[in-house]
């Protein structure tokens, strides 16, 4: 039996990046009221109203961080694109570091994280690394395929998918990676977590629903429907993905269900992601407080599900720029088992992740017909 | 369908006292990021880490609150030992204050209390109130009974069971209240929530699990055992309660099932309360976020039960004086379905209330035996 106390200068935790994903794990880190330092530049990020935590500074610039860590013991990160040369620094000066920074030197660049599933026999669709002012001659794939750029990309940028030949005028400069298109029945994800003594908990898969005619992911239904063969067939690579990074912390896992019924990996986060939101409310333990544990080096949590839930993204609606306001939210939260985060934004913009919903229920069938009204009825708009 | 918005200077939220109550309901108030400030004397109150919310100063003083309450729209409070007058004053000029002024006067003084549960048709054990130096001639019952101050008493303090002749040496001076003593059965609580619209929820009742042998509250256990005809009961006394208040917001109402299956309400509290911290994790709605939606003119949420959950109360080990550090907290997250709360204060002292945790289960055994292995393994010890 370990003793823990948030005050003996050994627990003060230091998060690079102050966004949404940030301040939903301060709910977690306040419930053990543990210390806690948050660094973003943007002096309104939704971690800002915590004044007395918040640095307003550049994580992506090593003094900064190296300055933002002198007082904290332990170091997490709620974004990806942070100076790792600064992490690799601190852990070197012994301090904890979770996720470690060569995790996300990996995956920060997706050409070095696609050869590492190669690498460790990770199923993976076909790829190719290409650097080129222009398209290669001879094509790796046949058309339809996909082009990415390596870093940078986010919430669906850096991604062009290369239809025709015609396509090809529009091919991206420099170092990109092309990948074969492979049909996918359904994208699923899987949270994994890991200890610090090697403890491996994964959370049950989740599904992303699509608009019917749009390509976009409308609803994230927790759990997936999957069938309990390709369930465990995902949670298995997972776990492995977690074991070949040596992972401490927690991971996202994006997949694809072939329609051949194959898994291939997509793309991994090892943070918070927003395919594990709904974890809140709809398990036992939620990603936000994994991590936490994680940190602490705390025993995992019990993953999982309390029953179904659905989440649901709130967007700023389209063509409204300027000071929040929230239409619908009295109706939604007169619906049952319905759960309202916003995210602390002041301003909204076409699309802006501004919160999220979600929606709990023993009856999944429920869950989604009752999400579906949701997104229908709450509204985004400038004051 | 009305609009909200969390920006539009209608919502800031002004709360009397910096406790733990008001620590667990801005976790709530920021789902919504309502702006929110905080006023308690204590510079090192569970709230003061919200350093850009909390402002250090005396909720009993008439100007201090007033100052307080200048940029708010709504205030609400944590405790009930707040300046009356000034909240009067502030509802006058037009804020809104939930609850109203004139509950907390009825319930501060236990013998208006127990006055209005008369002047109202609500059960209550017999009374008397007293005015003297010493215990009069003529006593109202037979012994044993209850002696309780009228202001001030907290968790057991100003309350005295006078058994014999003998005890009346120990009679207390002044305004008291004189209790008829119930045998009673069980006691038990029920949380009423009510909107500005006049709308009602109750949560299901709990019941307080007594220490076999020392006369003590060791757990909370959430449904109570009572029967559904006493369980509806209860409710309807506590429905009852809330109509005659008027009240906006949550109360907590302490009731004893008596040996004869009576049940008599023995004493309210219009704010969270102990009896209420399993919903966090225990209900679909919590006590904290059904209280900010009455706060915030919201529709009530859902108050029925995920499952079953017990609370415990994470004292200060006897002895202990100093900052604080927890033995077991590794071994009781190791348990499934475990939550521990902690409520960020430094120093520990014998049996301060330093935290709580809840336990949840589908089957209350199971929750129940899980509980008493809780509180057998963690200890808030001095460093």
């Amino acid at each position: 039996m370990n003793t823990f106390s948030p005050f003996n200068g050994k627990t003060r935790l230091g998060i690079l990046g102050g966004g949404q994903l940030g301040r939903m794990l301060l709910t977690e880190v306040n419930k053990l009221n543990v210390e806690v330092s948050i660094l973003d530049p943007d002096p309104h990020a939704p971690c800002s109203v915590f004044e007395g935590s918040f640095v307003q500074g550049d994580f992506k610039d090593f003094d900064t961080v190296m300055a933002f860590a002198e007082n904290v013991d332990i170091i997490t990160i709620e974004i990806e694109n942070v100076n790792i040369e600064a992490l690799r620094e601190l852990k070197k000066k012994g301090k904890k570091v979770y996720p470690d920074p060569e995790i996300l030197a990996i995956v920060k660049d997706k050409g070095i994280q696609k050869q590492f599933y190669l690498d460790n026999n990770i199923p993976t669709a076909k790829f190719e690394l290409v650097s080129a002012d222009k398209a290669p001659e001879n094509l790796p794939f046949s058309f339809p395929f996909v082009q990415k750029t390596r870093t940078g990309g986010y919430d669906g940028r850096g991604v062009q998918i290369i239809r025709t030949e015609a396509d090809l005028a529009n091919f991206w400069d420099g170092d990109t990676l092309l990948e074969e298109m492979v049909p996918f029945e359904k994208e699923i994800a899987v949270i994994v977590s890991r200890g610090h003594d090697g403890e491996v908990k994964t959370f049950p898969s989740v599904e992303m629903e699509f608009h019917p005619t749009a390509n976009l992911v409308e609803f994230l239904v927790s759990p997936s429907s999957l069938t309990q063969e390709l369930k465990d067939k995902a949670s298995a690579i997972a776990e492995k993905i977690a074991a070949s990074f040596n992972l401490v912390g927690i991971m996202a896992v994006e997949m694809f269900l072939t329609k051949t019924g194959e898994i291939l990996v997509n793309e991994v986060a090892p943070r918070p992601h927003n395919s594990g939101h709904q974890t809140i409310e709809g398990n036992v333990t939620s990603q936000y407080a994994q991590l936490f544990r994680t940190l602490m080096e705390l025993p995992l949590g019990d993953t999982s599900l309390r029953g179904a839930s659905v989440m649901v993204n709130l967007l700023g609606a389209d063509g409204h720029d300027g000071v929040v306001s929230y239409s619908g939210l009295d109706e939604v939260l007169a619906m049952p088992g319905t759960y309202v985060h916003l995210y602390g934004k002041r301003n909204t913009r076409s699309f802006r992740k501004m919160g999220h919903i979600t929606i709990c229920d023993d009856d999944i069938e429920v869950a989604v017909k009752r999400a579906k009204k949701v997104k229908e009825i709450i509204k985004a708009v400038s004051i």
